[in-house]
């Protein structure tokens, strides 16, 4: 198959990053010609150095600043379902070996040889997002390698990502195989939570921050806790489990806050986890107004810098979230704020944290700075992919 | 008592970072004039702005870069054996919330309130490191204090650290309180290990790195494992006794080596370790030439960027063992690269690791990037304290 292909040339010297193993080739960096400018959005191209060496096997999409991605240096290969299933089995392997229950990012894109993809799996059900053209051409081959490795599965694209308007494909929402109906259930730190691929944010649940619930929760016996943007309860729901005296959960969304319920039922928790429709800023200035505060306060919202025309914006708001935070947070209490805007680097992030605090007049330590867990792996060449930032401290 | 104390100024201006937090003032921000000068190495001053606005109680050294460092903003504060009393009960209380069991590093300096001052705890054995001038004159309320909430403990002082030097204090190892005889337990991760706090390496254990051996141990079930610089035995006898089929220990020293394998008879697996007496760069060298891998490879080394001039030479050294790390990891496999190098910026590390992987042709994931557990917490204004850095990372 590979000798169909068309192939793509780098400019003269301007292959060598990828050569080294980036899996990336900007547009700036190939010869756009008219022949490369008229390929198919998202279409599979041989990348070749500018005297005709080829790379590998690359998708092309000749409208994106990231013009191709590449599948493989191995041009004996075909990409067909065989190709994925033989990633989709290698990334499975791992998550098993890491995370041992199966639920967890099945696929995280470039560090699993899969740009652009995300598989999330819920046990028998798996959900697809498919952030590039090139991605999104191939999910005929995609869903046939996926249903392959994991025969009987469910399968939900949830193609509804801003980056695939950059990459100019269409959103599209729906369940591709088998039946899915309501919401479905989550395992995570030894507890039980339910979430909505569908209709939820991203793909219904964030296994991204699984380390960090399970941090502050071996915080948390006998401790009060709050926890502001709560979504379905994976941080409060799992505190309560581990015996927290009393968490609060504060979410803006009456669908997510039903689902945390769902869960502190599931695991015996009811009693102890109190549900609050709330603007998280809100009730954080009424808290702070109030002068009440909890041991353990979360705050982990979604991303406050979208695009980095927002970063100042979300700096100050960052700040602020931090200030607020610590303000509610009692004396020798725990303090948890995240962010997972890719456009916050690490260093600004825990320098506005530090200033907050700083308003807040509250002194403290940092007991852990860390990103997602190993089901969310980072391309070696790739480091500021890393998008998720998490900073726990313990206050005075 | 404070206001007998000297008063030391800040110039006009300057001391707006300790105002708002920072626990040191540099020695161009002071007013050094004759006086200041002629003040004791060490010793206790209230610190102002050039006001006389007094900001808290420092130690001061007249002779160095990092001229003052805060021990508390309350002026109505004593510092004496109970002042220090305070602060090891506020340390252990969080240790024995965030670890469980004994053995722990007590106090981390500037983030628990006592800068420049280090404590290790074995169960009743207390490892004392004063690493300015300022704790080195303030030992005696130090060792008061220790024993006031450790009633019963054994104290050692291990004041043999370059930063000593860099005060202008002289070394000193000595038994200080009760007695210590040979090598003393250590428990971590629930397994028992064995150092020598008088003998081995800063105070005989490396507590910074138990987080990360236990997710490496994880990892190694079956597998075939080895463990450069495996000193007493962390990472290596930890892998053996969660399931690995097969583990070497790679390091210069035999006392080093004796100790992991009293470990490895201690927990059981004395027949699945293997020790072996070698410089490491001389037997990875050796087994990649071999062609001989394994299926979990540790590579964590002593600081090869001691200082800034070192960081062209440790630059290459940590790429080095990066790439041989990885020729002798098997495909599959799992390779952690580490630097406790404070002079080795974190972006830079990944940098040469990656770049490491490249020379040995080897693709992969980094599956976790993180720092030391949460007994050596940060001061929220001393990013750059944070020393540890460990990659783990899953290999094609």
């Amino acid at each position: 198959m590979t000798e169909k292909l068309p192939t793509l040339l780098f400019q003269a010297g301007r292959h060598k990053r990828v050569a080294g193993g980036h899996p990336w080739a900007y547009s700036n960096e190939i010869q756009m010609d008219a022949a490369a400018k008229a390929l198919p959005k998202g279409g599979l191209v041989r990348l070749a150095d500018a005297g005709g060496g080829v790379l590998g096997i690359a998708t092309f999409n000749p409208h994106t600043l990231i013009a191709a991605r590449m599948l493989t240096r191995d041009l004996s290969v075909t990409i067909d379902a065989g190709f994925f299933a033989d990633r989709f089995r290698a990334a499975a392997a791992l998550r098993d070996r890491l995370i041992g229950r199966p639920y967890y990012r099945l696929v995280h894109a470039e560090a699993d040889g899969l740009p652009a993809l995300i598989v999330d799996r819920y046990g028998d059900v798996l959900v697809v997002q498919a952030n590039s053209a090139g991605m999104d051409r191939l999910l005929p081959q995609i869903l046939d390698g996926l249903a392959t490795v994991f025969p009987g599965a469910s399968i939900i694209l949830r193609n509804d990502s801003a980056a695939r308007g950059l990459e100019g494909v269409g959103e599209e929402v729906r369940v591709a195989v088998g039946a899915v109906d309501g919401p479905i259930k989550v395992e995570e730190n030894g507890a039980t939570f339910f979430a909505d691929p569908a209709g939820g944010q991203k793909t219904g649940w964030f296994y991204d921050q699984r380390d960090h619930r399970a941090f502050v929760a071996s915080l948390a016996q006998g401790r009060s806790v709050i926890d502001f943007y709560s979504y379905c309860g994976g941080f409060g729901v799992l505190a309560a489990t581990r015996g927290a005296a009393r968490t609060v959960l504060v979410d803006r969304s009456a669908g997510a806050l039903e689902l945390a319920g769902k869960a502190a039922a599931a695991n015996g928790v009811a009693d102890k986890v109190e549900l609050r429709k709330a603007d998280a800023f809100a009730e954080l200035e009424r808290l702070a107004e109030a002068g009440e505060t909890f041991e353990v306060v979360i705050c982990d919202p979604p991303a406050f810098v979208k695009s980095k025309k927002d970063l100042a914006n979300g700096s100050r708001a960052y700040r602020k979230l931090a200030k607020l935070g610590a303000q509610i947070t009692a004396p020798g209490g725990i303090l948890l704020v995240a962010s997972c805007s890719h456009n916050m680097p690490p260093e600004l992030f825990a320098e506005l944290v530090a200033k907050g605090l700083g308003d807040a007049r509250r002194q403290g330590r940092i007991l852990r700075f860390s990103g997602a867990g190993p089901d969310h792996p980072v391309h070696p060449l790739l480091p500021e992919s890393a998008y998720l930032k998490a900073e726990v401290f313990a206050l005075d």
